[in-house]
């Protein structure tokens, strides 16, 4: 393939040098269902942009609504300044499954689902629109949620920052096969493992201040502990988007 | 504080512009103690580095070893040829500690332990550091391991590129407080809670194609169902480095 735009269809993000998987590219992927699987099921990512040339790289909570990603912050913060006016970004999720203990040391290795995104960021200026995402900020994570809370203020509508970029480049790239040593390697006396891991969540603990007959709704369900994450994560985001 | 840098001194990193948490500044810290036991507790990190003004924002496995960083990957990467000569790079770790439900849309968090750490990043070039560097990547998450595989071949040492990035400025950034709602929202009859999460290491899957008699050493002990994947790791970092 060569390095010029692929073009987009209904179900793929195009390809050009940003997004194409080149090392291990067996292991890219670049349609809509892989790409948006992998970000549904997750709530933290990491964007990196640039500000006088110094990248940094900035943990945040985010989703996902069609083609468009929105993510959030204070209006006082670093990365909201530089990117209000639409700034290249790229954000990326990880979903970190093993730790790969192989014969030799160049096989080790780790199993990983990720989606690196970039597009050009901004801020939502439009009230509006500002205001529909801040109520799927909350319930894309817990679906119907903003119905019960009290109403953001004016000030706390003002106070929040919130980003938006349209995917124009993403790969997904998945490792998921485990041990991968060389064939000779397989016949030395030496131990190898796949060590597995998952996110999952804990014991939810009610706030101590709960007013008397309070109780956890039954829609927050999906949260349940020992579960993961992820699931609980990809359910809510099929419900708040149906 | 003004924007002048700090002076170094043995205990804390410096603090300028980069790296001074300017949003909810009592969530910071710069002493070398915090900084690296949140480091030595993760074994994921994202780097963010740029190309052409275009910010790219990479998962990889790194390590720590004193003040500086290491990472890897196959010499054919993007992010590589452009680090090569020394280029300015942010790593980031977050650990994502709970999902905090609250009262009102605006006080919905989430409780987090993460690392930004400024450098330049350049590549290994002189043999005997990367040799070293090579043990390492493997014996900073399994000590001693690297002495018991097939010895690595000339050709997977120039096929591994290792990248090292002195901390210049580092910033850990904790939230550890659950719901926090404003005053008068704790009378209303809404339910908030923290749901608490953790990474934790499943059942080790040793290779099917293991040689007869070879068993698990009990050097990996320390990697054992159920237990956090960041307490594995801070205990192995400790052991390889005590």
């Amino acid at each position: 393939m060569s390095d010029t735009d692929a073009p987009a269809d209904a179900t793929s993000y195009p390809v050009d040098a940003r997004n194409r998987v080149k090392r291990r590219h067996d292991r890219g992927f670049y349609d809509h269902e892989t790409v948006h699987r992998l970000l549904d099921a997750a709530a933290l990512c990491h964007v990196a942009y640039v500000v006088d040339g110094q990248p940094y790289c900035t943990p945040t909570l985010f989703w996902r609504e069609g083609t468009r990603l929105y993510w959030h912050g204070s209006s006082a913060s670093r990365m909201l300044r530089n990117l209000a006016e639409g700034e290249p970004a790229c954000l990326t999720v990880t979903h970190f499954d093993s730790i790969v203990l192989a014969r030799c040391g160049f096989n080790h290795s780790a199993d990983y689902r990720s989606v690196m995104a970039f597009g050009q960021a901004r801020l939502v200026s439009d009230l509006e629109e500002k205001r529909r995402a801040l109520v799927m900020m909350v319930d894309r994570f817990f679906p119907g949620r903003t119905a019960g809370l009290r109403a953001s203020t004016e000030q706390e509508i003002k106070a929040t920052a919130v980003i938006v970029m349209e995917i124009e480049r993403a790969a997904a790239k998945i490792r998921a096969k485990g041990v991968a040593d060389d064939e000779e390697d397989y016949a030395l006396p030496i131990y190898a493992e796949r060590l597995p891991l998952r996110t999952v969540i804990g014991a939810p603990e009610p706030c101590p201040r709960l007013r008397p007959g309070v109780a956890r709704a039954p829609d927050l369900a999906a949260y349940r502990e020992g579960r993961s994450l992820e699931d609980a994560l990809a359910e809510a985001h099929a419900e708040a988007y149906r």
